[in-house]
């Protein structure tokens, strides 16, 4: 049996979502541009999609951009701010998703200029370091909701109100946060992005919130769709499928934080037994279904390699650098020596996610940690010194 | 019963297709880039499927890059040559897609210079007219491969042959070319776009071919993704399902071809037998499954909702502006007066079309058209004048 823990790296399709997309793949729907039964089909669950979703954010619907995932999304808010605006400056922080750093990067390349603000040990963003890092030029602040890696749950609400404070857009990458209170207006922010496959619905599905009133650049354009702002043909079964699986997860969500945080606690604390481990991120300002722990003298990737030999899914941080042997920016991020961030794992709770399978974690790792060290080159190069 | 002749727009999901796409959404296949079984899983997939495609296409997996459709994919080409080039001049024609023309546009507002080509009466681009166009900063020629409204096809080798010459890269939106040759090689192209959702695929996803030396920018940025040209986790069950479809529609490309050709070439006798109709685009060089023809005197769409009622899905052009009352771009590119264009009408056929969906439409437009003349507005003038 397989104990999949990596649901921060994509979550498995719900059944009822599958479900409720199936039969808009008939031909019963058309192109909702079309002006037959089949198009006007497609344009009224098209509709109905979006009014779920903006009855879920607490915003109209059409404040909701669809787009092809959160990725798109967050490159349409940045960028679209970016092109539509006369100012030059943004503030990120340095724990930001790469689909932020590496289209601020690409930004700064093209004459912007990016504050990228430190976060403390707990990997939170002081929203005092946010007002003072602004200036009369600055166009756009973007914050995550809490970390794809470390769980940490930013303070968006103070971040929200400093932004309104002095008018400037406030765009939030919240692809973690289906859990979490997704009411925009209570949240403070200008613009949202969600991802779909992060929330047991399809995958190549997301959406951009952007508050009216706010001005953006397409990034794709063509026929037109998404009020202009996103063109290409509406993906509906994704679509519809993304609607469903926001609704279910905004139903649920109280009951399931619950019972995420009751395993995610047990892991931590049957985790930090191991001698030499520590908590990465928040101990309480963290998402129900992150943890995230360094183990000294081990590499991350070689206890991933033999946890999965054991059946069990986790990763050492974002699946987009998993292949990469750069330590995380993340943990680098907090402070932490470059050996902790070689030695982060993270296991990523999610709906299927059972006592079991964190009793085969408790079980296997210890013994795979106490193994790999005795084969670490730190250890090694003691020996070597001997020798 | 329904007769959908609007598969130019939209095609319906293959069964066969979403029955493949299935036990990708099932948690043994996690996110690509992790390195776990899941994600091996989900790698071995995805480089299954880039191979496949790259097998019709005869060109390298590593010359694939997924995108999220048609309109998307034609971004990336276009933008993406012309923020990689120092030239400043691209060569397209006047009835491309919109997704390629306000893409042109869009860059014209950024200092880039493009010389929409004109078409003869029949669509077709001259190839000298390409090579007379053709400046020292000449960057892209992008002409498409196949018209999506008159189903004219374009002499593709022949300006892949002179952009060959110059050096210059060559881009063809192939989206409505499914059943036509898919060979780049032989198609001369450097750069290609394709589109699931119209061959039978799911929604949502699509492809560039970029032949390998061929410099491009992204649009998307994040993590790397893609041979870092197209960031965002892979939508993996809606790329195997991409290539399925394309493997099916390429499979019984000859048949199915000859198959559409009859009931094309029956549909286009029977509308010419109505009074003042007239076909639009090449009677020879056109795509199996194009019917486009004007009748003077009506209004496209009065037709559309008739027919409508009669149960038949058809349209005035392109999906993408059904809505807008401006008459086709591509319609009036042929040099036919305001008054064609504003009857045009296409019926797209496709793998569930049958003889009955044809006699349906030979059976009731005869009889539409005579109706709504008689209260059309030339008429109604004439008699205006004579009371």
């Amino acid at each position: 049996m397989k104990s999949y823990l990596d649901y921060a790296a994509l979550t498995p399709i719900d059944p009822e979502v599958e479900k409720e997309m199936k039969k808009y793949n008939s031909i019963s729907y058309g192109n909702p541009g079309s002006m037959h039964d089949a198009g006007l089909a497609a344009k009224d669950a098209l509709d109905s999609a979006r009014e779920k979703i903006a009855k879920i954010l607490n915003c109209s619907p059409n404040e909701i951009i669809f787009a092809s995932g959160g990725t798109e999304s967050i490159n349409l808010a940045i960028k679209g701010i970016a092109f539509a605006s006369s100012g030059r400056h943004i503030i990120t922080s340095k724990i930001e998703h790469h689909a932020v750093l590496h289209t601020c990067e690409y930004l700064e390349k093209n004459g912007f200029d990016v504050t990228y603000l430190n976060v403390d040990k707990y990997g939170l963003v002081n929203p005092k370091d946010v007002e003072k890092a602004i200036r009369d030029d600055t166009i756009l602040i973007t914050i995550m909701y809490a970390n794809n890696e470390i769980g940490t749950i930013e303070p968006m609400e103070e971040i929200g109100r400093i932004a309104k404070k002095h008018s400037i857009p406030f765009h939030t990458d919240a692809c973690q946060a289906g859990l979490l209170d997704l009411d925009v207006k209570k949240l403070n922010v200008d613009l949202m992005t969600l991802n779909s496959s992060k929330i047991y619905g399809p995958k190549g599905v997301g959406l951009l919130y952007k508050r009216k009133g706010i001005v953006i650049e397409p990034i794709v354009h063509g026929g037109g769709q998404e009020f202009g702002l996103r063109s290409g043909t509406e993906n509906l079964p994704g679509i519809v499928g993304f609607a469903k699986a926001l609704e279910l997860m905004q139903k649920n969500k109280s009951k399931e934080s619950k019972r995420l945080i009751a395993l995610r606690d047990k892991l931590i604390k049957g985790l930090l037994k191991i001698p030499k481990a520590f908590l990465n991120g928040h101990p309480a300002k963290r998402l129900a279904n992150n943890v995230n722990v360094s183990i000294l003298d081990i590499e991350g990737e070689a206890v991933l390699l033999h946890l999965n030999e054991k059946g069990i899914c986790a990763s050492t941080g974002s699946a987009c650098t998993a292949k990469s042997l750069e330590p995380s920016h993340v943990i680098t991020s907090l402070g932490l020596p470059y050996e902790a961030a070689h030695g982060s794992l993270r296991f990523s709770l999610g709906k299927y996610t059972t006592g079991k399978d964190i009793d085969a974690v408790l079980k296997y790792l210890p013994e795979i940690v106490k193994n790999l060290r005795l084969l670490s080159p730190v250890r090694l190069k003691k020996e070597d010194m001997r020798r």
